[in-house]
């Protein structure tokens, strides 16, 4: 422990951490063989000056909103194997939708139409390829530094999935699988174009893969042959633009102001397979990706393909990348194991959390810079502070005062530090004190973010932090705890605990921003929809054993009002809601048929099934509509 | 309007019932015909008078709670058609849980373990049989008149489900689909046993189907040879005990304090196939069933059996139980289209809204009883109140002081009424001021609850109420809107609304009830698993092309810490959580392979799939452990 860092230790720590040791022993038995100051630490830290209740200079006002009032902040939050992207309003935390992407959704009938099928992939069979998922992290787009509304991405770790979602409705209209990757964990879009200053906005989606594997995939044993791919996505196509091949492997992912670069922090540089393995190295990296000199090898057919895979792979590897002016990458050493990277709002500084290392390591970028144009002898003079923070440093968010906020996974604390005080106690003034303050946060948090933390207007009111673990917080409900998204005011000098906000496993990421940056659009334009059934439209069309049923829907009715089919009979059911009004969503079912789906307001979806079961079939809406919903009804008659 | 319901007429209402009727515009059309006083109440209610910020004499303190600290009541909240029950916290309104039932849940793994496809059903092809649901109400084992902490029960009207939940655990263990039913709308279990003193507590689910078929189900167009079934199941087994064939429709169900009795609101009774002859009589009725006399017909074979079912079908049409003494049913008329029924916790009344008359109907079960016995000439006579209270009364929960709390659907509000004044007022007192309170709700209120309200220790606190509608009051998210739960200070003369909740659409039904009847298990008992691997039976198993992966996870490790396949293996996978710490979730996912689950602390669950894709797939822990929580893999090697 850093002797600034006493000043903080306050009384009761013993107690709370005995308890901590009971619930994750084994975190702590896994993190004293890895942290040459982890037994000093080891029942002693845990602040808790700043615990709810303290006095503190804050001034966000009362979390708690009254009726009808709204929340002044949207949180994205990434769903982690629930599969699902949520939007929440804060400071309330209320949950206000689940966006479905990854993962079939019966509410909505996602996995269900033919359109959700569409963006989710299908089987030749016509089965979806995937039912889970694992979301990791979440960003927006970016215009001049700040979020601009028009697109959200997702990743599924599991089946190396990147999802986009619209953000004027709110739905997700483009998934893309990435090749040759497994454990697709960290992305990022750019912020502006690496070189055409008039492309001021996102274009690109930068993808680390954690899990290294045989290119093109092999059942080989010896892993040290295996490799992993840093990809990067068109914003608009989706479509993958080109990877590189990579040393080690890819965690979470940054992007710099000016576009210019990208980066991964890197674990198991090792190539390992088993975790002591992967931890044996007393360094890893964070390593840059030159964005514009990725894109000129590309253009210049510097690459390889592998396997079914068509995206150029050019090669990012240390041995390859040794000469400053031609590296397309750039390997800047962090403790081992380094878990997030996060790009200061006033543009200067990568930061890397330790994990098995108790440090942040900060990194300037005009001086990677430096090193890729010749300037700089060494790349890992580009480091300009490696402190002490405390136990099992995860991630990092911001106030745009120059503070950054830092999770303690085995410590159970947020961390305040000063960037700038963090440097100059790096360069050697002793009496610099960046660690500001610590709050307990319960129990083992994870990612945190603050309001418009990643854009350049970081606003310092609200931050939350994703606790993985919240035990005692909540009313029991069995095996299964809830996390606890916990709501901190950072606008004073002290760290003030908000509110315990649970939510479902798991939210990894998640991105605050003001509400005034979006203006969603509540009910749909009819002409959007291909398929969109005109009033005068609705009725049945046979050709052969092909059947089409064109429905509208205006409560209290579906025309057509019966509908007959003869078995064996290949359905397609297209459904437009005629209602214009906001908020009046009806619901379609078929009993038997395993389908439901909604329509939104002059919405159209539709689904396509064999009519194999003869009867009588009461379709019904199932989303409350009028006072006769439960009257809303169609009849399905299938002849045998 | 009645003249005491004009003494709580207030100001302001224009204004507002302008907003609702562009928002509700087709509901208050359709009401317009079929309400004879809807015409004098349009753009005059709305009282307001006790919005938020009015005075009044609640005491139940404050709802928003302070970091940690605990709710005091469990809500069970129906998820509509996402398809699942949610557990909150109450007063905070926080979900604590979902818990999957009917549809597959990423998270859990849900419809992706062999465990939970038996509980769920499947194809002959191993596919599940449904992934779709909509679930509409849920209600608690009892005993004694109180719950128990035994069962929930919940059910999907699509597909005719009905599922149990386990309060111990809070996991769904049994499901079962009901024969010749669609459209299974409202539950309710027993509360004693009709005949045996000793049973005093639920052994049967009362459930009621309201789309009535042809039975068996055929492609049959003419509606009026169409006919319901109302079912008994056993709460034990899960088994349908029985079932009775009446004329019309099942709508909501209630059941008696003293076992003797259950009822369901019916709606078309007319057997009509669209709506407009489905309203077309002047009275429905609620329909009574006298559960003793029932079982004593099936126990002497008085019964027929449907189709491929076995189920002893017995005969509750009117035109067969026109003998009170031997009647097994019995039809008292309500106004036409009720909706709601619900039991006051004085144990003596049944109180049915009149969806499409501005009533409610109270029914008094000792003169239905008294009717079934020959001493009451009419069974109409055992309605001793139907008193106006407003547009669209659709469900009515209590506060165990005498008063009762009906939800409006057209008017948006909820009305606090006295069922003894209301009784008063019905027998000739014009002056028993039976409304006693009006609260204007956001938007569109269907179910409501209060805390205790379906059980005799209605305790009268909170009141939750369910707002189909959010319309305005969250921050816009696109076109689907969440639902809007408000919770309501019921404590004082006045109602006082607390909150908005936002919820995911579309809960129904819910109770709320105290949080000490409850004592949930946090940690599994490994030998509840007859899977378990133990530590030392880790490891992999051949027998042919069938291979079993015996695996154990203890955080950061899964052993075996490799295995290997041969393409086109028929693998079963078992994986059981050696972690003892509560909270401590481990996730097993393979990419590409679909597979992803949980395993809760001391848990066995498996998966059974093909080894069809050859390489290295590494399994990773998909719910956050441990600082090593990344590192924890296996690697499965499928030999080409």
């Amino acid at each position: 422990m850093s002797k600034q860092d006493k000043n903080h230790t306050a009384n009761g720590g013993f107690g709370r951490r005995q308890f901590l040791g009971t619930a994750a022993a084994a975190g702590l038995a896994g993190i004293a063989a890895c942290s040459d100051k982890g037994d000093a630490r080891t029942g002693t830290a845990g602040a808790g000056a700043s615990a709810a209740g303290a006095s503190h200079g804050g001034s966000v006002g009362n979390v708690h909103l009254k009726p009808g009032e709204l929340d002044t902040y949207y949180g994205l939050w990434s769903g982690g194997h629930t599969g699902d992207m949520r939007v929440l309003g804060l400071p309330s935390g209320r949950e206000l939708l689940r966006i479905p992407c990854f993962v079939p959704d019966a509410l909505v009938g996602w996995g269900i139409t033919d359109e959700s099928k569409r963006i989710m992939g299908t089987r030749p069979d016509g089965t979806l390829r995937y039912t889970v998922g694992d979301t990791h992290h979440t960003h927006a787009s970016y215009r001049d530094g700040n979020y601009d509304g028009r697109y959200a991405w997702i990743n599924d770790k599991i089946n190396a999935r990147l999802a986009r979602i619209r953000l004027d409705y709110f739905v997700c209209d483009k998934i893309t699988e990435l090749p040759n990757v497994q454990g697709f964990h960290g992305i990022f879009p750019d912020k502006r174009d690496p070189v055409d200053p008039a492309i001021n906005y996102t274009t690109r989606i930068f993808c680390g893969a954690e899990f290294a594997i045989p290119l093109p995939n092999a059942p080989i044993g010896d892993g040290t042959t295996y490799r992993s791919l840093f990809s990067c996505v068109d914003a608009e196509t989706m479509a993958v633009r080109w990877q590189v091949m990579i040393d080690g492997n890819c965690d979470l992912v940054a992007t710099s102001y000016d576009g210019k670069l990208a980066a991964t922090n890197q674990y198991n540089s090792e190539n390992g397979v088993h975790f002591e393995e992967m931890m044996s190295a007393e360094r890893d990296a964070c390593l840059f990706f030159h964005v514009a000199r990725i894109e000129a090898a590309v253009k210049a057919g510097k690459f390889k393909t592998y396997g079914d895979s068509k995206v150029p792979v050019v090669d990012g590897t240390q041995a390859a990348n040794q000469d400053p002016l031609t590296a397309l990458t750039a390997y800047v050493s962090v403790p081992k194991n380094p878990h997030g990277v996060n790009a200061s709002p006033d543009q200067k500084y990568f930061i890397c959390a330790g994990k098995l290392s108790p440090t942040c390591t900060v990194i300037e970028l005009a001086k990677v810079l430096d090193w890729f144009d010749g300037k700089l002898p060494k790349i890992d003079d580009a480091i300009v502070a490696e402190v002490e923070l405390g136990l099992g440093p995860l991630h990092t968010a911001f106030d745009g005062r120059g503070n950054a906020y830092t999770t303690l996974f085995l410590d159970s604390q947020l961390v305040k530090w000063n960037v700038d005080a963090a440097i100059r106690f790096h360069a050697g003034d002793r009496n610099a004190r960046y660690v500001l303050d610590r709050l307990d946060v319960h129990y083992q948090p994870g990612h945190v973010n603050a309001s418009q933390s990643e854009t350049i207007a970081a606003d310092g009111k609200y931050l939350a932090v994703g606790c993985k673990f919240s035990k005692d917080r909540f009313l029991p409900v069995g095996p299964l705890h809830a996390e606890n998204e916990q709501l901190v005011d950072i606008s004073g000098d002290r760290m003030v605990l908000l509110a315990d906000h649970p939510v479902r496993g798991e939210p990894h990421d998640f991105i605050i921003f003001r509400r005034d940056l979006l203006q969603p659009k509540q009910v749909y334009a009819m002409e959007d929809f291909p398929l969109a059934v005109a009033p005068d439209q609705a009725g049945v069309t046979r050709a052969g054993r092909k059947v089409t049923v064109r429905m509208t829907s205006q409560a209290p009715v579906f025309t057509p009002r019966e509908f007959r089919l003869r078995r064996g009979d290949e359905v397609t059911l297209i459904l437009t809601n005629l209602d214009k009004v906001e908020d009046l969503t009806h619901g379609f079912a078929i009993p038997k048929y395993n389908i439901n789906f909604i329509v939104n307001p002059q919405e159209t979806a539709s689904v396509t099934f064999v009519a194999d079961q003869p009867g009588v079939f009461w379709c019904y809406c199932t989303h409350f509509c009028h006072a006769l919903h439960l009257e809303m009804r169609t009849r399905m008659i299938v002849e045998a």
